[in-house]
């Protein structure tokens, strides 16, 4: 049997790392703070992001790219931006290396120098508005509906796989409209589209909300986001979608001719995903086992394992179920490893979170059916191998929905009212949760009141921030936990990845 | 009507990027040497990503991702590698920018350098070799099919569009075998997945063969090629695949296990192909009216223009002919913009290449038929509406053949057998074809003694290099071009891109 991994109770961030190494996902390269994805880990990306893709091309977006470096000078047009990005960017000076004189390998060659350094994109914002400054003229041009699929840097002192990495993937958007309507709705369509996707696919429940200003992009009017909540009570921002006002317009002098005949500035959007929600999605679901992956997302759905080995028997009944379960669209593999025994491989299966097993045996084949095993709940059943594969289809979806309806509660569970300072710090200091080492204390509903300074006084006692206003929230008059000051609405807080 | 494009018999290059930019593929960027692919010339990209994914996945290769930068000191590991990638790369000295203290902008904050420049990857032997080392221990880990689609960057002086320009897209697939038989079977297979992908997709014929040695890729030991046509007479090397013997192994100290229990290096291909690919697809069908794509890479394969302007009868009809198109998977646009006129948009689609264009007109839907012109030869026929969906599915199988046919009856015309100096100076020339104001003489097959001392005399002398020598090579004796001396095959010489 495989070495099990480290509990969720004893240490939290190491049972995330076994489960990212031990399922193949990723692993730290040479290179400080970037990662490599391993082939298991991106054929999961892979799929998220061909749903992301479908979604955004009914939404009626295209696809395009844009050059990963950014002048120097761009960052600086808009004033917002530059303070958040120019701390932490990949900045590069020169063009050719050399024969080091000494002998010592290769060295910069001094000559080589650029005239005005490059950065490697953080973000695109900058480039693209370059751009559009070319492509839009008057109101015919617009809305202008692009996204991008691409590799951002970012650099990252604390790295930790997916969840923040110097390098990461991510898909952004960035629309131009006309109007200031146009453009709001447009970022929160893409907020809807977000929480679609993590609920549906991923199955994260998420609160849907608007950022404080202070939590807000760089750049942006009005950040809205989707919140989850990961196993240890911590929340984790999973994607975001900001309402840009004109300010890009503006720092690249992008206007078009209205209807009216007029000159104006054009109202832009943009949102973004990232490899950082496979990270959300490993911690969601994932159990003292190992992973677990909700079917829809997952590369292999089904796995086959003949017991105790493979044979002609089993072999060709196994034939049978995956062209069954191949007919209904499943994604299925049958495990022919002669090496290893059934219980190494139902431990490395568990591990690597393939929703459903099928056991065949020689004496259950006698009988005409076949074990099931789901790997959300562990139960097993057994089933007649005819009906396998209609029974699984049902199965995968059932497991779907369990993974969704479980997180569901558990994040409900862990959303805390409180009304004083007191209830507040016991809330999130987590001793709420013995269960979890390093609990974090779950969503916190509060009242605030309003200002930056009292956010970040709470941040600084607590380490608690406001994940977001949550969009469906109900009025209520109230006081701000931290000054007393009227509040006409909760907001919610977390400690946050 | 729209301004019309440059002939190519005036001028070539300018017809290349008139076409590139008219049919909404790629522009320039501000930064140096970058593209800024627009969502058609996405589009296309997307389609060819997606058919060799597919085909790379069917001969048992998985995705992953590795870091997008390498440390300097893996690029000097391996001897040649270094030598040829060090000298046009984009290179990373800080990892911060600070407001600058006489009030300009932002500078680069010195006290941000970094301990080891990083490169932008030019390409990534050498940072997954670093990596495989983690992966490999016995010949049970082996053979690893592993793929990436990446970005790459390499600092060129002369861009253009596609062809050539600083960062491009790209996918790099990097092996590891057991044998060196199994890794050189690899290396040769993955050359017959290119070649059928850019026949049987692109539609653009290509010729098999070895590079020289001079002409190999920096690391390997031997380089597989795909050379194309273009219809300049000039070559396109369209795709490579590398057999790098223990180079790499070495160089990173990979060893495994082998099944009689002895430490042994490991065998190694890479292979290639990029945004290159776009540029010989644009210059190997299209013509002076602009675009021409094959059918199966073609984004829109039909378009519907209604004659001589929209209304609910002919919209009626065009939905009706759209969902049969859209039944047999054929993708469909109706072009009801109320702006223009017929004329114009019969310009605008053949200049962005749409296979097929339907006319609808009223006086034609009273004789139940709508117009169905083809953009390869501009030929218009009448067709009954009910049985347009079924006349244009064969259709675009049609022109899909009737292009690559061309193409090829153009490269097989522009193939001269030459057997001495004058004969060989004669033919890349260009003087062969007063039609191209630039030509570049075509493939010109002759002896060569085999040596790097003749191949760069020739290319000195002429320009022209070797482009391959053929797989498929009849033996024959004869005397080398230049030197007289014996050879036994002839090889293709070309200028190139």
């Amino acid at each position: 049997m495989a070495k099990a991994i480290t509990q969720r109770k004893d240490n939290y961030s190491q049972w995330y790392l076994d489960i990212v190494k031990r399922a193949g996902l990723a692993d730290h390269s040479k290179v400080k703070g970037c990662m490599v994805i391993k082939p298991t880990g991106f054929a999961i990306w892979e799929n998220m992001r061909d749903e992301l893709d479908r979604m955004f091309k009914e939404t009626g977006h295209v696809n395009a790219y844009f050059p990963l470096f950014i002048p120097k000078s761009f960052l600086s047009r808009e004033a917002q931006h530059v303070e958040g990005f120019a701390k932490e960017c990949a900045v590069i000076t020169h063009h050719r290396l050399m024969n080091d004189p000494n002998g010592n390998g290769v060295v910069v060659d001094p000559d080589a120098k650029l005239e005005e350094e490059l950065i490697v994109r953080p973000t695109s914002e900058t480039i693209i508005w370059d751009t559009y400054k070319d492509w839009i003229n008057s109101y015919r041009d617009l809305p202008l509906l692009i996204n991008q699929w691409a590799n951002v840097v970012r650099w990252e002192m604390r790295t930790r796989l997916f969840l923040r990495t110097t390098e990461f993937l991510w898909q952004e958007g960035h629309t131009a409209h006309a109007t200031r309507e146009e453009a709001m709705e447009e970022a929160l369509q893409m907020q809807r589209v977000y929480a679609e996707f993590a609920e549906e696919y991923m199955a994260m429940p998420v609160v849907k909300g608007i950022k404080t200003a202070n939590e807000r992009f760089a750049g942006a009017d009005e950040t809205f986001t989707i919140e989850a909540l990961m196993q240890d009570g911590k929340a984790l921002q999973a994607g975001t979608s900001h309402f840009l006002g004109q300010n890009f317009a503006k720092a690249f002098d992008v206007k078009f001719l209205n209807k009216e005949n007029q000159q104006e500035y054009v109202w832009a959007t943009s949102w973004g995903v990232s490899t950082r929600l496979l990270g959300g999605l490993i911690m969601t679901h994932s159990d003292d086992d190992g992973l677990v992956i909700p079917p829809k997302l997952a590369p292999t759905q089904v796995v086959i394992v003949p017991i105790p080995k493979p044979g002609p028997e089993i072999g060709e009944a196994a034939e049978k179920v995956m062209k069954a379960l191949r007919g209904r669209g499943i994604r299925v593999k049958f495990d022919d490893d002669e090496k290893n025994r059934p219980g190494f491989k139902f431990a490395e299966h568990e591990m690597k979170g393939i929703p459903v097993r099928i056991g065949i045996g020689k004496r259950d084949l006698e009988k005409g059916q076949v074990e099931i095993a789901r790997r959300d709940t562990k139960e097993k059943t057994f089933v007649p191998i005819d009906e396998a594969a209609a029974y699984i289809e049902n199965l995968l979806a059932e497991i779907q929905n369990n993974l969704f309806e479980r997180a569901k509660q558990f994040r409900d569970d862990n959303i805390t009212k409180v009304d004083n300072f007191d209830d507040f710090k016991e809330a999130v200091s987590g001793n709420g949760n013995a269960e979890i080492e390093s609990w974090g204390g779950g969503f916190v509903s509060a009242h605030w009141d309003g200002t930056t300074e009292t956010e970040l006084k709470i941040k600084e006692l607590t380490k608690a921030t406001i994940r977001c206003i949550p969009l469906d929230n109900e009025k209520e008059e109230g006081q701000c936990v931290l000054t007393g000051k009227p509040s006409g609405q909760r907001v919610l807080f977390a400690k946050a990845y």
